[in-house]
């Protein structure tokens, strides 16, 4: 399969947002960009709420990503917290929207599963391989940014299930090439 | 107080959308548009926030509103409707943040209590003292329309408690002239 996009992955939260970008070739995959937008130090919600927005758009303006793809929990501990998670999806989504980029949606456990194998997997398991995979030098200061990274190697994933970025076979012999980083 | 400012208040909803204009004088204020967008047609979850935005947007760069109030439950059913409901709240607030238009939120009991001084006040109530208060002809047809309407009337009695958009003597007087419009 020829292809040739670039896919922004997120993953909106209250207090960070984390995010990747990779350019698909087909076979293989490499990284352009990874970090984190921060909004912890903003204690209004309204000033929070217009940080994503303004800083996805700016995302997708700077790198002009064909897709988008973002980890969206489908449930919390309660009303008010999803609440507020919806928001912050919701104009996340709306950068997307507003320069018609396609979004895509993947559970946690999904995103988990399409990378480590493993639906259970930690945070720090999916970031260990992501870090090889993507020869990421250093194990990013954030683990909310591999999130981010983790959605768009997830939505790359869907349709080149047999890949594994260019660098192992498959993901499923890259995966078990590297057992030390999902288990334990 | 001299004022010279336009509110649009709205209602976001997953299935329709409701928004009303009015022009605030100071000691009165008039009506300038009202309506509902409609999105239970819409099959597709992203293509109705994109719709939301979309409209949320044109209104905003149509009419040039000075500030936004906007009706936003802080409790709901169950988490994925609150997540549903966020997300539409999150898209419509976006439009307002990127047009550096300032956000205020209403609950719906308190945008009851303040138009029609109970709390507990039905829709069909609410609807009925605002079609007396800013002369409009006809109920209209959606009264998710007057929901819309109804956050940017509470809006402005914020502001001018005293007031009753300048057809009475003031908002108790208002109500209390109207008494068939707030008991049933």
């Amino acid at each position: 399969m020829k292809t040739d996009r670039i896919i922004l992955g997120i993953d909106p939260g209250t207090t960070i947002m984390g995010y990747g970008l990779v350019h698909d070739h087909g076979p293989a995959i490499e990284l352009i960009a990874l970090g984190v937008i921060k909004l912890e130090k903003m204690q209004d919600h309204l000033m929070r709420l217009q940080r994503i927005f303004e800083r996805t758009l700016y995302l997708i303006d700077e790198y002009k990503p064909d897709e988008m793809a973002i980890e969206a929990p489908f449930y919390g501990k309660n009303v008010q917290s999803m609440l507020k998670l919806g928001r912050a999806q919701g104009v996340a989504m709306a950068a997307a929207l507003y320069r018609s980029v396609p979004i895509s949606e993947y559970s946690p456990r999904k995103i988990k599963q399409a990378i480590t194998g493993k639906g259970s997997a930690t945070k720090e398991q999916v970031a260990s391989l992501l870090t090889v995979l993507l020869s990421i030098r250093e194990t990013p200061q954030y683990l909310d940014a591999t999130d981010g990274l983790a959605a768009a190697v997830c939505h790359y994933l869907q349709k080149n299930p047999g890949s594994s970025g260019g660098k192992y076979k498959s993901w499923k012999s890259f995966i078990s090439d590297n057992p030390e980083r999902i288990t334990g």
